[in-house]
């Protein structure tokens, strides 16, 4: 166990002290961090990683209390763990966490994808009294690192948590509360369904930006004015977040990039044909869609 | 003629005096009309539309000096017009503002495609002395009406002047000219060029958002967070507006929608075989070409 701040030593954890884990202390795990500090949800933030600099600087700036780069071996002071890893190590990062915790322990994750993880974790079975309820808190950004953590990050943000069938339901509701807690309002759905909605919403779009963006000639960049940046911003994430995303969630991806190819098709039939009515028809969809949001 | 504020009976307009005419008085007239008076490139703006009511809420908002529904039979007051109708109005509109100018007159607009117009105005020989050079300031929202107007709605963004081969050179360096003073920085193409170049940053994201818009079920919208309303705010847009902007630049969009479905394709193709390494690349190219805007 490597706790590298005095007051973690100084201050042994128990039973009274409400401590937070955050696995991986990036843009969401940060904002996470500073919400629950400032919001009086957790009395102290560990944060766990690799990187020891990265780590330390997380602590300079206020954003966790003290950090781990390895875990201790069992009996470990925190009392509510949250997963900020990318979504194809989350699965392996709650199992590593829940194997050296407490009975009682509480693990959540952020994840852009809730399926494969819940099913990875639901069959990994987890020790007794340690509980994992997916979520995803629907407050990403383009930006990545703590340094663009924000304690209302999830203010009034929408947060679906995902439990598996098999997750206990006090679990279930102490997660609900823990995200409720941090400002932002809870829908709960299965990781299934979860998975469905958000390959239409975000996985999607992700990819249909990242199309307009690629296909942009360099002698165009100049005539890109503020309609082609706003529907291309999300382009700029990270690719390898990215890929882990939409192939995680691969199949409900593929079935989304269908139904955006048959749609386009009907768009591109009625220029094709001049079609005036049935254009002017698809585009009031869209705009209706558009503006009940 | 039906010239409806005093000022404009009390004071005859000379050669002396610059006087814009803006036909079409909606979110980029109405910002040509208040950039001109701002920056001291007119004396005087006269807005020219069918509502009157609306025209004299322009004058009452300060937008115009004042208004006319019908044109005089001829020799005009104005020296400059800005054509501010929709795309597939603006030709006719040049011609029945020509045919009443006085010679020396010059004639712009702001429509979002430039060949169809351009060539529509150069077989329709205008009168001598009359010069039309089409251009096309990238400073649209999907806002309308000159409510919505700004003065300073240019600044800093570009224009596309765009000059038949047959447009005097003086007409030419004026219009560039009449541009550039109310802020933006003018870029000079072909109309054909720029409907290939505005046929991929302007209308193929106006279909690709209103596709990702019209496939999103009711049952999904509060899962829609920032980074699906920022690639489908254009889809808010004036489908009237749109349906003929698409269709009457409809040759060069249908080559943009190809290049799209053939880009898309490969995406769906890295998806659908689990290709971590060629959807890595794909989604490299679009981060870094989102990037350089």
């Amino acid at each position: 166990m490597t706790i590298e701040t005095e007051s973690a030593n100084s201050q042994p954890s128990d039973d009274q002290n409400r401590v937070l884990a955050v696995v991986g202390v990036g843009l969401l795990g940060g904002s996470v961090a500073l919400a629950t500090k400032q919001r009086g949800v957790a009395d102290r933030v560990i944060g766990i990683g690799r990187n020891p600099e990265r780590l330390q600087s997380a602590v300079n700036a206020g954003v966790i209390d003290e950090f781990l780069t390895e875990l201790p071996e069992s009996d470990a002071s925190w009392t509510t763990v949250v997963i900020g890893t990318p979504v194809d190590r989350i699965a392996e990062d709650v199992q590593r966490i829940a194997a050296v915790s407490r009975p009682g322990t509480l693990i959540t994750d952020v994840g852009s994808v809730k399926g494969s993880i819940c099913e990875a974790v639901q069959s990994a079975e987890l020790p007794t009294g340690v509980s994992f309820v997916g979520a995803h808190p629907l407050a990403g950004s383009h930006e990545t690192g703590f340094e663009a953590a924000r304690a209302d990050l999830f203010d009034g943000k929408v947060t679906v948590v995902a439990p598996n069938p098999a997750s206990d339901q006090a679990a279930n509701s102490a997660i609900r509360s823990f995200w409720e807690r941090l400002g932002s309002r809870v829908i709960e759905m299965s990781p299934t369904e979860h998975d469905a909605a958000l390959a239409t919403t975000s996985h999607l779009p992700h990819v249909a930006a990242s199309v307009l963006a690629a296909t942009l000639p360099e002698a165009f960049q100049q005539l890109a004015a503020s309609g082609f940046k706003d529907t291309t911003r999300i382009a700029a994430g990270d690719p390898d977040l990215w890929v882990a995303i939409l192939l995680e969630n691969a199949t409900a991806v593929s079935t989304s990039l269908d139904a955006f190819s048959q749609s386009f098709g009907k768009f591109r039939t009625a220029v094709e044909n001049r079609d005036a009515d049935e254009l002017k028809k698809l585009l009031q969809v869209a705009k209706r869609n558009r503006d009940a949001l």
